[in-house]
């Protein structure tokens, strides 16, 4: 692009209003670059590159990835991609390619990164046995397409999921679900896959709201392809998200990957219908760890796709709402817990993991010790030290000194 | 009828094995007399009567009552009838017109009595405001016809109860949970009602199970009377049960007072379909107050005869069944709480009602104080404490002495 500034007054420097925001704009471009790189490097969601990020920022801990010679544990989890082409210009093939879609990649730098995606990282330690909770942690960036800022058109949202084959039933009441809170200014966030979700984004459209599409893909791609039109009409009127690049192929694992993101976005996760092992109750589940509120839709016993709902509706946590009053009463309620993502004892021990608890006991208070010897004093494995240290720091339980670890002077009363 | 034995041996008295086993028996008959006697004059629910006759016998208090010139506090709930009719008279009638149907008496004095039915003493002391809640008490008497005895059939049973203007998706669900139940040996208790009762005493009678029609009119009518072939089939495989003697009509009050037992005689009770308002669940919240399970069966949220299962079920101690193994697996867990009425402490102060509670308060460990004093001392009317304390007696909370009452030693432990 060209600098008119620049071009007017030529032989002299433009003027610069302020300098010091301008280098934060510039420093913020940096981190964006790094980000999509990153991204293109590691598939979304690994704790160990979030925990880096987090502490050294993306732009050191890129330049660390690609600096040869020096030994890096990221090097597994970037994997094949290292050095099969230039990440960097990986990274700015894809943001132009974004800019001519007229999409933009919003990272956590931004202003209007949606903070609640943050509090992901507690999924990661909360000690979920199954490896895809490896593979949780808080997006790297999110592209989007669409003029609503994305924090604002999530501050009230709601996730509506369920199966693809819908019966005549759970589409009609994801229609209306969709409609309802649409017409009450709530955002309705979903997957765009056909029945359930395709139904809910339409009742929004058609009351005129906001409706998220969060995808497994590009925002450019359009799957399942009879959802074109749809994607189209989200874009122009809401948002169709994605932590791929444009281009980006829905592989069938990123779907799992994708639902935490619906899960942590919203306020809380209604099924309306959901046969026994649907995807919908993965998204369910994301939410109940995440704190947020867990609903489903009854339906006839004698549906197969209402099995999933009621098998659900029988864990007592989960609500049963039948329209949006009861849904609204039950995210109204928790609508005060949900605050920005809290730095320091954002939960309770007992909700770490078995290894992460053993390694808060090891911690003292004054003395330093180095993750070998927490380790060791563990009884955990030196290499799930490595990482699950620097995210008991991340929250507060833990600090950082130059010969290792103590014991955060509060972390006590996280446990309480 | 006659005698064949003394006939056999004329001028000599008949040889008796076990005298003091006859003169029990022959009290158990004057028990009987009195009980219908009572069961004529005051209608059933009522507690002043149920907690005399458990102080002083059922022979007893209907001697009082029908002396002339002394003062009786059940006069009024006595009523109309006193004086227009023979009590006496009229219990042999209904006595001999229930012989002639095949039917029988069954009073808490027999082997038969199911005991579970006494727990509702619990409902009348438990503080509800509703006026239906002082006629909770337990039942005097039960006519019954079929062969079953009433404890064995009522031993694992299940009470299945919805609305009369049931959907085909309720009839049908109700007529699977019938022939389910009864397949696996579990007695089905409903009211006889068109609908959800309906097809749920005959789907066990499909499978040859026993179910139990729990009336609120005498067992010789049918009502509704397209059910009199249903009635018929009930008689002949199961139970017809009522606390009405023959020909007592099905007066519309009457219905919300059956309930009580429909929810006390059973181990849980699963509400099939229901409207907001629907009777069916007075019926479930009766079997709440008696610590028995609560169950309802979801439907379509488009359902309007699903709204009261849904409604319910949002209370997480409703729990939420699909099929007969959902409540196999409640009942089946509760089954071991269900012991046979418990003298003494039954439970904890808090379920008392205020009165009873500040009365219990008043209460000294060495001191007698009379029903007067206590409620002076308690703040209580006198006329509510002459009947609030003996149930306190009658629940161990409270010991009767000469001259008042004073504290249980373990009514202590009772609060904890």
């Amino acid at each position: 692009m060209t600098q008119p500034a620049e071009v007017a007054a030529p032989g002299r420097a433009p003027v610069r209003a302020d300098e010091s925001a301008d280098e934060s704009a510039v420093d913020i471009e940096a981190a964006r670059r790094a980000r999509v790189a990153l991204g293109w490097l590691v598939e979304p969601g690994s704790l160990p590159l979030w925990l880096r990020i987090a502490e050294h920022g993306p732009v050191r801990v890129l330049d660390g990835l690609l600096a040869t010679g020096r030994e890096n544990p990221l090097r597994q989890a970037a994997g094949a991609r290292l050095g099969a082409a230039d990440p960097r210009a990986a990274a700015e093939a894809a943001l132009a390619r974004t800019r001519r879609l007229g999409a933009r990649v919003v990272i956590p730098e931004d202003d209007e990164w949606p903070r609640q995606l943050d509090q992901l990282i507690r999924i990661c330690t909360a000690g979920g046995k199954d490896p895809i909770d490896r593979d949780a942690a808080p997006p790297l960036c999110l592209w989007a397409r669409g003029s609503w800022r994305l924090d604002e058109a999530l501050d009230r949202s709601v996730a509506v999921v369920g199966a693809r084959a819908a019966t005549g039933y759970g589409a009609h009441v994801a229609r209306q679900l969709g409609y309802g809170l649409a017409e009450r200014d709530w955002t309705v966030v979903s997957g765009g896959a056909f029945g359930v979700d395709a139904c809910a984004h339409r009742g929004a459209l058609a009351a005129g709201g906001c409706t998220i599409v969060v995808l497994a893909c590009g925002v450019d791609r359009a799957y399942p392809a009879g959802h074109a039109g749809l994607f189209e009409r989200v874009a122009e009127d809401g948002l169709l998200v994605s932590e791929w690049p444009p281009g980006a192929e829905p592989f069938r694992h990123r779907f799992l990957i994708r639902n935490r993101v619906i899960a942590a976005a919203t306020k809380g996760t209604v099924v309306v219908e959901a046969g026994a092992r649907s995807g919908a109750l993965q998204t369910l589940r994301r939410a109940g760890e995440l704190g947020r509120c867990r609903m489903a839709v009854p339906g006839p016993v004698t549906s197969a796709m209402s099995v999933g709902c009621h098998e659900q509706l029988r864990d007592p946590e989960v609500r049963l709402v039948t329209g949006v009053p009861h849904i609204l009463e039950e995210v109204g309620r928790l609508s005060t817990d949900l605050a920005p993502v809290v730095r320091g004892p954002v939960h309770p021990r007992d909700r770490l993991a078995p290894a992460a608890q053993r390694l808060l006991e090891a911690l003292l208070i004054r003395k330093p010790l180095s993750s070998e010897a927490l380790a060791a004093r563990a009884g955990v494995p030196a290499g799930e030290a490595m990482w699950i240290l620097p995210s008991l720091v991340q929250q507060g339980f833990a600090r950082r000194r130059e010969h290792g670890f103590i014991l955060a002077p509060d972390a006590g009363g996280a446990a309480a």
